[in-house]
């Protein structure tokens, strides 16, 4: 789905321009999960959030909450911060997570270094824990460096696709109307059974939908309708829309999302959002190579003949500061460097550093696959081999910095048709090793 | 969950029993998809299954249909019959299929050998299929080699998670009630637009439920029900238990499902299919090996330390047919073979020919790790490297028996810590390569 071009859903009034001034990691990883670039948006609205995180996430059947769920070795919560905080007209992002989780969610916080966060206690149920956030935002907090916004959004910590577009038109209608929800189709027919549990009649499915997140409020509306609310809507209640129409009388506008506003749940969902997201960062590989290698081109050019949908950049190192923050820029996560020259790992190690001085590989695993030609007509296999072999350190080093690396060597056959063979079988190694993106294959020396 | 005792709610009246007679492959893949052993049931009624399978999968924003999309090379669908056909009491299967889509359905059924399959032509409705699959199985067909059953059960082609336990249920509570559907909890609130597109109520999620599949009726009930309804149903329903309602006056008994029945929708649901599918044919590793040796023990000690949650077995390949024969029926679908005496395959290529005779591998892909341990004191590094490197012709051959077979090399120093390592690696290497089973790394040798 297009982000709405600026302006276009934004709201009329004049007001100040805020446009993102972020740190390269956030840049870099802003469009990585909106799937297309995320233009600083004009909005003239006071706009905060609130995530209620204090799920115990029974349904997942895992002991652990779902919002902390490791996704490649970073909670799902954290990716759902990032999905708001590269919204640069949110101004504050507040989370209501249970004090026995507080000190994680800190660390969270700085090791992924996520901005305009605010902590506040989760309470026992959803609704007690979105009043708390709203609470915390409100005038009179003493001490507070929050202020008070004129429309708040409300969204799920475990709904990490939300995207930029539809975070506007929610905010944007609820300015107008009070309310505004996402909603989506009706996957399933919805019944009500009976007392003696038989079917007592099935719903029109043409007639509802099922209401997700984001929704939006103007903050005094939803605020007077939590203040007013009963103790049993705080209790069994879990739609704030339904709120603000009981005891505010607005009826909410429903803005159509898209089926990536879909909650994690259940552990299938979990696999689900682990294989969407490394799909997403491995939509872009950089080759890093000579300019003047043949055997480079070949690689590339077979690379790009095998893998549609991929896009495959190349260039030398040797601009190599200028270059690479264009590529961090572009979000590319997936490196192929080409060592020609020798039979030691020196652009390899040159692009390695780069890589570490750079904050890049913060918030997914960035993948580095080392490419070695071998024409065993030249070299004897085994010295090459155990030079090679050096990869097995190089790797682990870099494993600390979130950076996996494996070896791969091509054999270079002067039959062209051999030759065919081993690219193409290079190219489905990388491939793998860009998409499954597990850290158990890494420092190994894999071959084609 | 755990499948229902036999007897227990199986239905009260006596008739013939049937057990399960099937080949090998289909026993053995039984379990996997259930997660529990599939006990033959005693089942007094006559059952049948109709599956609808013309969609077209339009949201899953894929060109194939989904119920075709592959899942480990082996189209979705072909997981759903299998799902059904290994329940023995449903005596035959319907399945409606697209004109276009009819030939390669039946090198479908051929393939993985399917089992008391029917194929019907599929309407252009879901509802115009399922009535195709009863007129199939009505008394009244001339040629027809199906029998009109007392019990129909109707079941989607992209549920392949279903279980015997939930097939029973359903089955039997239609023999008591006329109708019986499975139901779920709802996952997100279900709202009614106002014709300008705001809230007009919100349902109250405790009272209403998700209708799931499978549903089973009396045959006699869901074809009268089909031959009343209007165009209208037949183009716009989606529900059978309504039409059995609003036709025949038939108060479907709703039966609670478990989070599995959940129906394969978007393209994030074929990733969760595909790691569910991963998770449950890994759950088992057999290591083939000689009892004697103790580095083979010491392997299987880390495996099983390092592997919670996996059944690890052991044994040598001596009394091979009988042994292997029980590891198939116990559905192990994953191999670590430790050569030691050799750095040859002997043991492997012993193993990889058992497992071709057998029909194993037919439905799942067969993952068999060839272990080899490296004292790189008394043999030269490069002569065991290029003995090795044989297995890539070898890995090439078994690929077209859909095994994926891959080499590991785990360094033997003397030193214990850094045995405990190498063995660490090792094991995290070899339940890497079970767990993706990606054949992209067939034939290459991995290093611990």
């Amino acid at each position: 789905m297009e982000p709405e071009p600026p302006g276009a859903s934004g709201p009329a009034e004049p007001g100040p321009r805020v446009r993102g001034v972020r740190g390269a990691a956030h840049a870099a990883s802003a469009s990585v999960l909106s799937g297309a670039e995320a233009e600083p948006q004009r909005c003239a609205l006071a706009v905060a959030a609130v995530l209620p995180a204090g799920g115990s996430g029974e349904r997942m059947g895992v002991p652990t909450p779902k919002q902390f769920c490791p996704i490649l070795e970073r909670p799902l919560i954290s990716y759902t911060l990032q999905a708001m905080e590269r919204v640069c007209w949110i101004k504050d992002i507040v989370v209501a997570v249970t004090r026995e989780n507080m000190e994680a969610m800190r660390g969270i916080i700085q090791r992924y270094q996520h901005r305009r966060i605010s902590l506040v206690e989760a309470g026992v149920t959803r609704h007690r824990s979105i009043f708390n956030g709203l609470k915390a935002l409100a005038e009179d907090q003493p001490h507070s460096k929050l202020s008070k916004p004129e429309v708040v959004i409300i969204h799920d910590a475990v709904r990490p696709f939300v995207e930029e577009d539809i975070l506007l038109k929610v905010a944007t209608a609820a300015k107008e109307h009070g309310a505004a929800g996402a909603i989506q189709p009706l996957v399933s027919t919805v019944i009500s059974p009976s007392a003696d549990g038989c079917l007592d009649h099935s719903l029109e499915r043409a007639r509802h939908r099922a209401s997700e997140m984001p929704q939006a409020f103007l903050y005094d509306v939803i605020y007077a309708a939590y203040q007013q609310c009963s103790d049993y809507d705080l209790e069994f209640g879990t739609e704030c829309l339904q709120l603000a129409l009981k005891y505010c009388h607005v009826k909410a506008k429903l803005v159509e999302g898209s089926p990536d506003l879909w909650k994690v749940t259940y552990k299938r969902d979990l696999y689900a959002a682990e294989s969407i997201i490394k799909e997403r960062i491995s939509q872009q590989i950089c080759i890093v190579m000579d300019d003047e290698e043949d055997v480079g081109r070949l690689l590339e050019e077979t690379l790009k003949n095998e893998l549609n949908h991929v896009k495959v950049t190349s260039g030398p190192l040797c601009h190599a500061g200028r270059h690479l923050h264009q590529i961090i820029l572009e979000q590319c996560y997936s490196f192929v460097c080409v060592n020609v020259m020798t039979s030691e790992f020196e652009e390899t190690q040159k692009l390695l550093n780069l890589l570490k001085e750079s904050n890049f590989s913060i918030l997914y695993p960035v993948v580095v696959i080392s490419v070695h030609f071998l024409d065993y007509k030249s070299v004897p296999f085994d010295r090459k081999m155990e030079n090679l072999m050096q990869i097995r350190e190089l790797a682990k080093e870099v494993k600390e910095r979130n950076i996996l690396l494996c070896g791969l060597l091509i054999y270079y056959p002067q039959d062209e048709q051999k030759l065919q063979d081993s690219l193409r079988q290079g190219a489905s190694l990388i491939a793998t090793f860009i998409r499954e993106r597990n850290s158990a294959f890494i420092g190994q020396l894999l071959i084609a």
